[in-house]
């Protein structure tokens, strides 16, 4: 019986010809990666663990996005403790400025992770990766320390999930709304530590702006990982950016799946996770009376040029509602960059957003856009649970850039259609 | 014998012919601010009054500044507390996008303070709007309360010290230098309780942007306010935005000064006032071995577009030292997207730097760039007191948008003039 590529990248690393689904190997890792609060814990396991340096500088890189520049003390001290163990023990490190932002995104736009590899990051969507080929999965500081003392990890060999679409795309549907609709059928542990295989026409058509945008929300279903087919597109990403070589691994016609899933794409509308959970999906005309608060437009999930030339699109020539705030932050300083080269800033100051520096942002509740008691924000990040962008009582919609621009607009949840010259553009 | 402009403006909104200097008088006033953290206190004095409404939805403004985007749950209470208020009472609101930012820039750019006025805010770099010949000071947020419930307020007059500046300023002495010049001279309760009136040829030749600067800073000095001459300048900046009538009170070629004061600014090179006060001013040249963490630029002081301007001279084509972190805000959406227009922000982005949504910034060591443990900033803000920014062993440098940026590049306290490309150009 054949493998999967998860199953094949694991047995390469682990040195064997073959592994199966729920075998413990120990693997060699290629990559480690924590951002600014894990970093932190990982460094004081790492100073337990009595060794001088890190297995390999240049496949160790902290970076830090979620409290910079930082909004506190505490903060300052975590990121100034995290930023001065990086320098002394000269392994990567990005924050700010040109090269800096979110790590999800800086990672890839710097060539650092690489289909075929195995990547751990301290971060739970670290199988964002899995977009490029590679098996990219969150760990807890303590292995992620482990890791980054001897480049090795214990790890469980997930079983794959296939998940094939196709059909066509209708208006508006992009592949945030791919994902969320996937979620809202198989359900927050839908994928439970399994390995994601996202595969189809529908993948293959999509750009790899879009694809991290579906791998990013595998731990969302609670999987492992998640992983996609390394194609031209992929390599037309990866080569110019690779600081290593690396190889590609596809899955046998013969592999072996814990489940097989079919979607027919056709009819699937944008879609909006509702509170408080992002498996609470419906099409965005189902919510259309819930009047809102705050739009925030960025994250690992949909900070990407691609994400905001869409919001750029709902956005031209509009007005944000008096009563709502709209944040937008591009994901990095690249793609910060981008935007402003492409005039999308222009557009979005226009229309009265304000646009944030390369971080987090509001996202995980701790920056820039942190929600009072009993406010709505339409999203277009990856989490929606109680509290998770602020105050208790508020609540997070999730959504895809249109749909986070239309609602803007329009100070209600709405679809990109109800935006008078998007009638006509769609 | 004849009256100072300050005491004209009072007199006048005393209803009597003339006041003297250290007389209490109630005068009428004609605006009155908060921010976000103050109007929180000044609502709760407010409702303690048990009047339905203030005196004049037109005169009274809340701008949130300091905490917004909120970084925190109670950040976020507060300002959707203040906000609520003010949707609620109908007064005049600003908070981020296209009109917002902060309190002192925004209040001129909207007509909203204007000569010859009595401005009472709840912050104490109210007497910003001085520059417009205005009497503008800071008042806690009871008195803010009671102003707003009755457009009234109990005043002391203060006695007046004229300040004149005459000379040639050198390449990169800026209005930033003149004041921290004057506060080195007189310290940090010099003018206590005075209205500082500068004037002179100095100050003719300055443009709006740069008056402000100046007049900013007049409570570093312990003055009650800073007061300057309205010109053809002032006109041309206040006629097209001026949302009400004013009157322009000019001093008496016999007016009475407490204290008098002769500048020749020659000689003065730029300025730097280092910790821990406003007044412990240095030439440059002398600090010129400092290593410095972080930069600055922005804020009430110097986050106009003049400042902006000024910092894009010398960051253009250079890049910002790879260990120091560069935070540039535009003080208002109409500041930034005035930079944008003019491609600031894309210099600022090539250089390394980031560029952050129009708030206070770092500046109270709140948001957006607080200073961990012995980290060093130079910041074109207007207090340096122990743990300003941040940490109480923090130090913050005090310097125009020039030595800012010139530091930003060479890592160190620098003049522009140290930046090769400058050398040519000044």
């Amino acid at each position: 019986m054949g493998m999967t590529m998860a199953e094949k990248i694991i047995a390469a690393h682990a040195g064997v010809d073959r592994v199966e689904p729920g075998e413990l190997v120990e693997v060699r890792v290629d990559f480690v990666m924590a951002n600014d609060i894990t970093a932190a814990l990982a460094i004081r396991e790492f100073e337990k663990l009595e060794v001088e340096g890190v297995f390999d500088r240049e496949r160790v890189a902290f970076v830090a996005d979620h409290f910079v520049p930082p909004p506190n003390i505490k903060a300052a001290e975590q990121c100034q403790a995290v930023r001065t163990w990086a320098r002394r023990k000269g392994i990567l490190y990005f924050e700010g400025g040109r090269d800096g932002g979110i790590e999800h995104i800086v990672l890839p736009e710097q060539g650092l992770v690489l289909p075929g590899e195995i990547i751990i990051g301290a971060d739970s969507h670290t199988c964002t990766y899995g977009a490029l080929g590679a098996f990219a999965t969150g760990v807890g500081s303590t292995d992620a320390a482990v890791a980054m003392a001897t480049g090795r990890l214990w790890l469980k060999v997930p079983p794959t999930m296939r998940l094939f679409y196709h059909g066509t795309l209708r208006p508006w549907v992009t592949a945030k709304d791919l994902i969320l609709h996937t979620i809202g059928r198989i359900g927050v542990d839908g994928a439970l530590y399994m390995a994601m295989y996202f595969t189809g026409p529908v993948i293959s058509q999509l750009s790899m702006d879009a694809r991290f945008t579906i791998t990013n929300m595998a731990i969302e279903a609670g999987a492992k990982t998640g992983l996609m087919d390394v194609d031209e597109k992929t390599l037309e990403f990866v080569r110019p950016r690779a600081r290593r070589p690396f190889t590609v691994y596809r899955d046998d016609p013969d592999a072996r799946y814990e489940v097989e899933l079919d979607f027919n794409v056709s009819d699937w509308e944008p879609a909006v996770a509702a509170p408080h959970l992002p498996s609470n999906v419906r099409p965005v005309g189902e919510l259309s009376h819930i009047r809102i608060d705050q739009v925030f437009i960025g994250s690992c999930t949909n900070g990407r040029i691609e994400d905001l030339r869409l919001a750029a699109r709902i956005l031209q020539g509009q007005r944000v509602h008096p009563e709502v705030r709209c944040i937008i932050i591009p994901g990095s300083g690249a793609v910060y960059r981008q935007a402003l080269a492409e005039g999308l800033i222009d557009i979005f100051v226009e229309a009265g957003a304000v646009v944030g520096l390369p971080s987090c942002g509001p996202c995980m509740g701790g920056y820039s856009g942190v929600l009072g008691p009993g406010e709505r924000c339409v999203s277009t990040t990856n989490r929606n649970f109680v509290g998770r962008m602020g105050h208790p009582t508020s609540e997070v919609y999730l959504a895809n850039p249109a749909v986070a621009a239309a609602s803007a607009i329009l100070g209600r949840i709405a679809s990109p259609e109800e935006v008078p010259t998007m009638a006509v553009a769609a």
